[in-house]
């Protein structure tokens, strides 16, 4: 793979780099026990998680202006709360706020925090996901991630997978599109960094949804690196 | 200090965290002597230095659009080498890219990494800087510095001190202006700060300019903190 003359990897974050399941299930487990909830939070961190592509297409779609992930997942709460019976009205703003954040309090995968520091000592590093500024930030220093820059959906104004998210991104680290990749567990991130001339690197995440995951287990494509782990994206990648 | 309750410090980055005289200097130096020409280096950095102000001041008085600082950088260069009767058009581009790309290439002062590393285990960090995002991404790896994010000119395409560059920076962190602090060596970034809510921190850096600075050697006003360096930064916000 040392031929592929990289400079910059863009990261999926969410599943890719983080657990988003086991975190946010956990923090509903603990909101639920304190409000006296009686709330499955695997399945209420899966319905929320199950807003997150539709909300975003409204904005994709034009029908509203770009917003920050964080307005939307917190639309979204309070959609799933009704859903689930409960009145987000009996909760003070703050301990929704909190909750919304649960998103920043995310475990890395095992291999993320060795895997991405071997790999940003040859390449500059960072995420390309649909998360904002803030949010990538404090998930960063929260699970314990190094990165160098935080290029994706705040920076281009739009969330993937429009081309311009990945556009974008590749302009502000100023390299070519053929010297960045992008890192992902998902088939269809990688679709469209190949679309725009990323490299692309399909990582194995076949418990993001759970026991009973059933898309992203194998590579749709061709990827340019296929690996069950980010130690082995940096093993392929020389690093 | 410990009241000031800062979640973000945002650092002014050329003079402020890494010493630019030097580094442009040693480059103009080197590409001298390979080109057989007769130039006095610290000379030609300050002058190159010189137009980084007027250049920026056309695009926030409005006359031009924002472009990121490299391309300033260029003209400039060109402007320059032509003062010096040095006729660009006798260099590949790619020597004039490289020389170009010194200002990726500068040392820290010797108390930044590691006052910046005490500074972020307690504050996020970055770049409040009118450098472009790789440009302060490649010199961060150049330098060994590590920031959380890269805030600054082309994430509020403004260049400062316009309220706009400190602004955006703030909501793209997601901190209340009196959460976050600018770090600088100048007098004028830190006023443009405090007049938007930030808190203020002046490290004095009093070689900037070499032996004969007359600029910016004693604080102006009455700023949160001054100090004599980062490590004292840390000190004094109790890192």
């Amino acid at each position: 793979m040392a031929d592929l003359d990289l400079k910059f990897l863009g990261f999926d974050v969410f599943g890719t780099v983080v657990d988003w399941r086991s975190g946010v299930s956990r923090d509903v487990q603990a909101f639920s026990l304190k409000h006296k909830l009686d709330i499955d939070s695997l399945k209420f961190a899966d319905d929320w998680r199950g807003l997150y592509q539709p909300a975003m297409e409204t904005v994709r779609s034009g029908k509203r202006p770009f917003v920050k992930l964080e307005v939307l997942n917190r639309e979204n709460l309070i959609k799933v709360m009704h859903s689930y019976g409960i009145d987000p009205g009996r909760f003070h703003n703050d301990e929704i706020d909190h909750l919304n954040r649960t998103w920043e309090r995310l475990d890395p995968w095992p291999d993320s925090i060795e895997g991405i520091k071997r790999l940003r000592s040859k390449f500059a590093v960072g995420p390309l996901s649909n998360g904002h500024i803030a949010g990538m930030m404090n998930l960063a220093r929260y699970a314990g991630l190094t990165w160098d820059v935080i290029g994706g959906a705040e920076l281009s104004q739009s969330f993937k997978p429009l081309p311009e998210t990945y556009l974008k991104t590749i302009d502000a680290v100023g390299a070519a599109a053929k010297s960045t990749a992008m890192v992902a567990a998902h088939n269809a991130d990688l679709l469209a960094a190949r679309s725009v001339g990323m490299r692309t690197v399909f990582v194995r995440r076949t418990s993001e949804y759970g026991e009973g995951q059933t898309q992203d287990l194998e590579p749709s494509e061709d990827w340019d690196v296929v690996a069950d782990s980010l130690m082995e994206v940096a093993d392929a990648l020389g690093c």
